[in-house]
């Protein structure tokens, strides 16, 4: 486990509790200092986790930042180029290209625990993170099946249920749900905490819109900046939704169709209903194009057949 | 209690439970029906509450949807036009435009708990709703002392803590810190519940960002619309801050500006603290402009002296 913050550390603490061997890099002596007073198998030394890696054909995870990714592919590409291969960033175009452009793609499936809190750091890593959690888990072209049993059996190791998607399909849809949430909370925080009697009003409305605000700066950043355009798509269509409720609230005094809409959007949410993939294993024929349907509709993986070990 | 909705029944619970004699009205009678199995002291009959009102001096607390507020105050005109008045309504000026135009000003300080759910109606009221809240008692110009006294009072007794407020103050900073974030929280679930796909990988915040959406349409359009000239000048900050936003994103592939600016909002949000406004008492001469700047400040009233009984 490549990087120990809130999502690695998570991870690392899951496997091992699930029987699992697994060691971990991290580049901050602190986390180290903390996972090694708590049992875990880790070290600061880059290298030789990747060494004991290319050793025993360990599954390798990425858990660092998106702004910290190349440099960890560059070391994978130089100490253990022929490992399977996967990540927890929460873009995963951006992820595809840097590994693709590391040679690394033939070993690589992508991966992102759709979990998070708003604190970071090995401090907060909690082995019932990912506890009936969604995990997306890679099905671009050419993805090798074998790798692919490897990656989803972390997952569902860890507690949750396996979403097959597509890089780029997954980083739209994730634009919409997860960073353009971010990009609001952002908003709503600077335009809310304008005065104290406006903080000392403020209820459950603003909590929980704001709540992803105090996340640290730099990780919301970094999966922003790292989904751009996607971003930019989503936040276009938030921002057409907005101007055309403001002219209806000038013009009519109304917010008739925000409200409406928002509300059956909500209601769409709260009714939504996984149904589980069955019926194709990696590596059957067009195994990757119908799990990206079944995933598209809304199913999930929750077994694998003869997973790889851990 | 005039209206037993989410909020007027939680404060006709929360009155009972102080020791008030309460009585309350509603409209529906299955409001009605649901509130006298419990125990409570309730009827459909509106004549029939405010002559009991009119008959024992009791404090009238208005509690139906802006909308419905016109004809509460015809029949208060009409059959209660001496009793000291209150309401629980979300917005403070318009309120108190319509008692004015019914010629009820004089026994009328306005109120609003800052305490709600995504629930409504009557089986949603609960005594706790306002324990620890923010119970805003208004302090416009010529305000009564001994009604002010009952308001806040009354407020004490449900739990809360008072934050003396203008009408207008009131309306523009919950515009920033409740209206705004229901707006945004409708906005989003729209661009987010596009897909199965979308649904299936919403996480934390997406659920929290879009909480509020999930309010009844109609209770949240009251609440917008009464406020549509401060809530426009909030949504225009809004939506001014989310366009820079999208021009950085765009050309330089940066979030810097918005994140942060919204992550230094919600710490000061979350570091804000109250302190207990003191030395000065309703009547006291410069009693309103003293406790107008102390709420601005953000300081809170947790005792009055010599209240009047219930």
């Amino acid at each position: 486990m490549l990087g120990l913050g809130l999502i690695g550390g998570s991870v690392l603490r899951a496997a091992v509790r699930a029987g699992r061997t697994a060691w971990g890099y991290n580049r901050s002596a602190d986390a180290i200092a903390g996972s090694r007073e708590a049992g875990y198998d880790t070290g600061t030394d880059l290298i030789a986790a990747l060494h004991r890696a290319a050793e025993t054909g360990a599954l390798i995870v990425i858990g660092v930042p998106m702004p910290a990714v190349d440099p960890i592919l560059d070391a994978i590409a130089e100490h253990a180029p022929n490992n399977p291969l996967t990540d927890v960033v929460s873009v995963k175009a951006e992820v595809a290209a840097a590994v693709a452009r590391h040679g690394l793609s033939a070993t690589y499936v992508g991966g992102h625990p759709m979990a998070g809190t708003n604190q970071s750091g090995w401090s907060s890593a909690d082995p019932d993170l990912f506890q009936d959690a969604v995990w997306v888990v890679g099905v671009d072209d050419d993805a090798d099946p074998d790798v692919w049993r490897q990656v989803a059996s972390l997952a569902l190791d860890c507690g949750s249920v396996v979403v097959p998607v597509e890089s780029g399909e997954h980083d739209r849809a994730v634009a919409r749900i997860s960073h353009l949430p971010h990009l609001l909370a952002e908003a709503l925080a600077g335009v809310g905490a304008v005065s104290p009697l406006a903080l000392g009003l403020a209820a459950g409305s603003f909590r929980d819109g704001t709540r992803v605000a105090s996340s640290s700066p730099d990780l919301v950043r970094a999966m922003c900046e790292g989904n751009a355009d996607a971003l930019t798509e989503a936040l276009d269509e938030a921002l057409a939704v907005l101007t055309r409720a403001r002219e209806e609230l000038v013009h009519e005094r109304s917010t008739r169709t925000l409200v409406t809409a928002g509300h059956r959007a909500r209601l769409l949410y709260e009714e939504h209903e996984r149904f589980d993939i069955s019926g194709v294993e990696p590596g059957d024929d067009g195994w990757l194009e119908k799990f990206r349907s079944a995933g598209r509709l809304g199913g999930v993986v929750r077994q694998i057949r003869s997973a790889s070990p851990g």
